[in-house]
């Protein structure tokens, strides 16, 4: 794909993306495992969302829906990536959308705790500024 | 949202996406539910898929990535939302991707068993056309 | 299945179940998702809920189940549910008991978990009483 | 509980909803899990099934729609269960509506399998009588 | 597999990982639902834990992975499993691993996520010593 | 870990416990996704399996039993695993208990799929020899 290893260029996106995630990976968990962080930024950025052929945009919301539909035990990280969303330019009303239409394949529970979610990000964002 | 009602709204849609479902469903749930086929009608698309803030496109993307991460038992919809997502504008490739995507988040297994629905929706239109 | 609306019937139906719900829902969510409100009074209880074919007890008894088995992401969701049941004639024993039932299909932890949330309803209800 | 033992008890009301149950267990996996048959006996059917707190046809929807929502991995036990509600006393209708009720828990992919599921049991009923 | 019965065998081992938690389920749940303390100590421990057929340390990390892929609901199993797994001889590193291995089948949100409870109860090992 | 890349040392796992593996990726999902047999052997089995922290065969027996606790939708998977795990050095009837112990975390119906995907690939295996 690139003259760049697919960790330089996970590193790379990750940092853009969430900048020093990879140094708090290792700090947290590369005592006792380690290779953890690396392997984060080499799959999760370099050989996943790095890849060219869907727009980031369009990865965050596919996320985002699949986060909600699997419930609440990835609410953390359902919130990182709404952010991260709202970074690669879609709007609150379609991350609220693409949330919302999780009623129909995760049920009702789930996307009222996703939306919970999104208002929690919305807030934090709204007091930071 | 309009002078038209959410049940007239998602029966246009819902005839433009997959001619014949009402009448489908109607005939095989009506007996023992009365009411289910107009419910889908209503609810599915005419109070999701047909609201204006998220593209066509890219909700049926976020629905293929959903049911990929939720698994196998949602497979028989995962191939009707793929053929949705190709009539809405989505490429082979970005619906590959949002499936493959989903290694993060609902597993290689998950990601691969949705790659496989993928390849089998295409063969089934390529050997139709 | 009647002169009036599903959206009348459910309205009336959740006022009497959980008073107050459309309000709450439109003041939190209706500026990102407008018709979201209605949507869940229409749906959830105009074509759901109020369906003659099952009495509304054993509705409850089958939602708390269900919620129990799919695990944590839904105890908001299984404590409102919990309430709705004791209005509908459920006793706390039976409660009790669809929900130990869940150590079958959902697990143990599963299990203690929902029993868990059903302590916290049963308690609040008598430190209210 | 009784002077009879669980495992007795459990056996007795095994053989009742599901003639030959026991022996079948012990057949298929008794030699790679001795004791399982037991165990399933002594505790699904005499520490669950039996208890008195919660009347046999409940139980039966119960579990119906928590396995409806748990999705298609319990396609098998789905359908052992839609015929134990039968003989419980639940009409076809009442099991029918504890299904499609999932739709609003586990998602309308969900319920549909459900009901697919209920239709092939309710269609072997017919073929057989 | 003994003269001893499962319930004795059950409560001997509940009593040498688990000191108190017949007694502590007798107390929270006992008056709601009469025999769920015996059923946990004769099935989860006199028929599944005390096995002939897996060594101890071997099941505690089998379910220590399986907790984790299924997600957060099982949270506090996860932590009181993980404090099984040390007791029965599984080091630090060694529970680490089953944890992360996970991310390849549930994904990386609930590895991350059984990682943080790993973490949770070596801190509080280490405050306690 | 070691002067090979990650990619050099999972290509060796791979082809050790999975001959033709990454040439079967290659050939099936390259030309939607390219990189993705890559991604695979490098992060499953150079950055995952290939890790000296858990020995291989508690390795498969952690993953047959998140198999089985998720459910069927990873049955293909779970009967790879089954495969790799007696390659590993495990026993049929330690596989099965790992599978069985899986009752109280992913309920029955989730246990019993699991036996009888064990019980499968026994089978197959004893027709070949």
């Amino acid at each position: 794909m690139s003259h760049k290893s697919t960790v330089e260029i996970g590193r790379q996106l990750s940092e853009e993306l969430n900048p020093g995630m990879e140094a708090a990976l290792e700090e947290r968990y590369g005592h006792l495992l380690p290779g953890l962080s690396e392997a984060v930024v080499d799959f999760a950025y370099g050989r996943q969302y790095a890849r060219p052929g869907l727009d980031l945009r369009t990865r965050y919301l596919a996320t985002i829906a699949a986060l909600t539909a699997l419930g609440g035990q990835t609410a953390p990280q359902l919130k990182v990536n709404i952010g991260g969303a709202l970074k690669a330019g879609a709007s609150r009303e379609e991350i609220a959308e693409a949330i919302w239409q999780m009623a129909l394949y995760g049920g009702f529970p789930a996307a009222i705790n996703g939306l919970n979610a999104a208002l929690e990000v919305f807030a934090e964002i709204d007091a930071a500024s």
